[in-house]
């Protein structure tokens, strides 16, 4: 015991060389601790940077970027006031430059750009409650590859199974659902803490155990930056990602993959489509096009084509076939909001009956969370 | 036709609006090119910082940190040499602080510190072409909870199943791939690029096809960080990280779950365990305390308790069980070479078979994933 404890110090001499001596290698942390949720639900940021004239702090914890103050040592913090549940991202501007937290590992991407994070509980089932992990029975995560005869490619996607899934023989309802213009399969599961909000949600009996596929929705990419051949910068300054077509005609091969190989039920009283933004397109594309596929469709801020753009009267064989559940969120300052409205005119004038959702803020992840939520929370019952 | 491309124009302009008006939002790139590999493989790197004083380049594709030099518009740059082909990992320090190339959406995580990288291959076959990405069969990546009855609690790994697995009804051989202290079950599919060496070496007929299991190894996490119930933030600056009995104990739980749930050969011979520094030391003790349970044995830059700590006698009944192979890799500037020497002088004397690599460099990760390469070619044949 005494030799064993001997050899922990050793160990940690020889650990402190490593770092000091070597490229990627072993790393410790700043010492610093932020952000750092006080007992009042306000949030504390601290950066070290004795030589920086200004460091603001932005994100969406503060309505604005605010300064953050400076002591004598040339650390740099900020209180925010006590805030509610919620998953909150931030960086750090200093002198104009926008970066990231060093002392916080807790980081995520949205599309091109690296964000940190944290998320905050103020009391229980909260938006960040859901976000956060439990001590509940958990759900695996598979990065899948599938071969796509329609595009002639093999693509990447991202599949939840429910807690319980390798057990049993029981088959599953699946939810398939999208990302926006320039994300891919990780955005869900990343920022969107899917597989948090479902393992939660059913935890609590507030959902049905179920699958959900997250596939990559950008028919000119096969996969997420780091598992694709090409070592592509994404982005949405691109105007082929608002050509959704291809997904759209290849999306029987998504299917095809999980229906051969999850214990899935197949029939559309069992599958579920929605999608934010650029998804939101996609699955109201999706439902038009393939009438009889999907019991419940959802989409999240939506970008549906304009009236002019679109031929909204395939929507009359969706709702022949009465779907289960016609979703519709938006948020009330989304610059496409008039989008929800044109489809929402248009299943109004047909009394084709639809759930609105409005919500307060605009196009962003914070309320494509809370859809979720919503939205798995009615499906497959 | 023409309406549609007018809706691209709407499209576009909306979500331009989107990002100006919302956080957590689309993202769009900066407009910069950093890092680029020019046709010679020199690499250039651009920060745009019209501010800083001074700007230096920090990685291992440079002996030392260099300065990057400033034009008239505030754009730093740096090129270097040509490099060999390999993954390379680098920031900025502005002004003295580290700072992420906002450019360059690939980064990765080690340990608690993020870094840029990027993958460069110089000629087929080398380092940086196993590290990207080709047009290959790929196998498919499953980040899964196990109960550990030992340990008490549900625990997170990441499993590889090799390209072909989901068809047929093959049984396959299993590597137990092990992280070093502070790490967690993603640094081999991460920083370590296990998934891609092993895509690429089975594609080239160079490694047996196989399941690689990469546990969580520090047994007081239950998983990566996002995933586990507590917010932690990881560190090797913690003396619990140099115990590893709890792991060493509990590990046949790991290897049940994996038998019970995946189809693989249940025998010594399709069995191997290897792991890089704190995992090079569980993989001895693992080989040590179930002397029948693997066939080969790797340590990378293992930290092997020195001779007074450890009792190497046990190794007598792992080599009366003749291993297919004992491997032992280690950088001649490795701090922790002597833990390897030290191990190595008591099989010399003992006269028992093992491979031995000695690379250049030190306790890092351009050497394990070399050493992953080496060691994995050489298994379950």
């Amino acid at each position: 015991m005494k030799s064993f404890r001997l050899f922990s110090v050793i160990l940690l001499a020889v650990l402190a060389y490593g770092i000091a001596g070597a490229q990627q290698s072993l790393r410790i942390n700043t010492g610093i601790v932020s952000p750092e949720i006080n007992p009042d639900k306000s949030v504390t940021f601290r950066y070290s940077n004795p030589a920086a004239g200004s460091v603001l702090l932005s994100g969406d914890c503060v309505a604005d970027n605010v300064a953050m103050t400076k002591d004598a040592d040339g650390l740099w913090t900020y209180t925010t006031k006590p805030l509610k549940g919620e998953l909150y991202s931030y960086n750090f501007v200093v002198d104009g430059q926008r970066v990231l937290d060093p002392s916080n590992v807790y980081m995520t991407r949205d599309i091109a750009v690296w964000v940190n994070y944290f998320t905050l509980c103020a009391e229980p089932y909260d938006q960040g409650w859901y976000y956060e992990v439990h001590d509940v029975p958990h759900g695996n995560v598979s990065k899948v590859w599938y071969n796509s005869p329609t595009l002639g490619v093999d693509r990447h996607m991202t599949i939840y199974t429910p807690a319980g899934y390798e057990k049993g023989d029981k088959h599953y309802p699946v939810l398939y659902l999208l990302h926006g213009s320039g994300g891919d399969e990780d955005a869900w599961g990343d920022l969107g803490r899917a597989v948090q909000i479902l393992d939660n949600l059913i935890a609590e009996g507030k959902a049905e155990p179920m699958i959900c596929v997250m596939p990559n929705g950008v028919y000119f990419n096969q996969a997420a930056p780091g598992v694709a051949v090409s070592m592509f910068q994404p982005t949405t300054d691109n105007s082929r990602s608002s050509s959704t077509k291809e997904i759209e005609e290849s999306f029987p091969d998504i299917i095809n993959y999980i229906e051969s190989n999850y214990r899935v039920i197949r029939d559309r009283e069992n599958r579920a489509v929605a999608g934010l933004s650029m998804g939101g397109r996609q699955s109201c594309a999706l439902s038009m096009r393939y009438p009889d596929m999907f019991g419940y469709v959802g989409l999240f801020s939506g970008v549906v084509p304009p009236k002019e753009a679109s031929d909204f009267t395939a929507l009359d064989s969706v709702f022949t076939a009465s779907p289960k559940l016609y979703w519709i969120g938006v948020g009330k300052d989304d610059g496409v909001k008039a989008n929800s409205d044109i489809l929402r005119i248009y299943l109004n004038d047909k009394g084709y009956p639809y759930e609105y959702y409005e919500s307060d803020g605009g196009h962003i992840w914070r309320n494509w969370r809370d859809y979720l939520i919503r939205f798995s929370s009615k499906i497959f019952k």
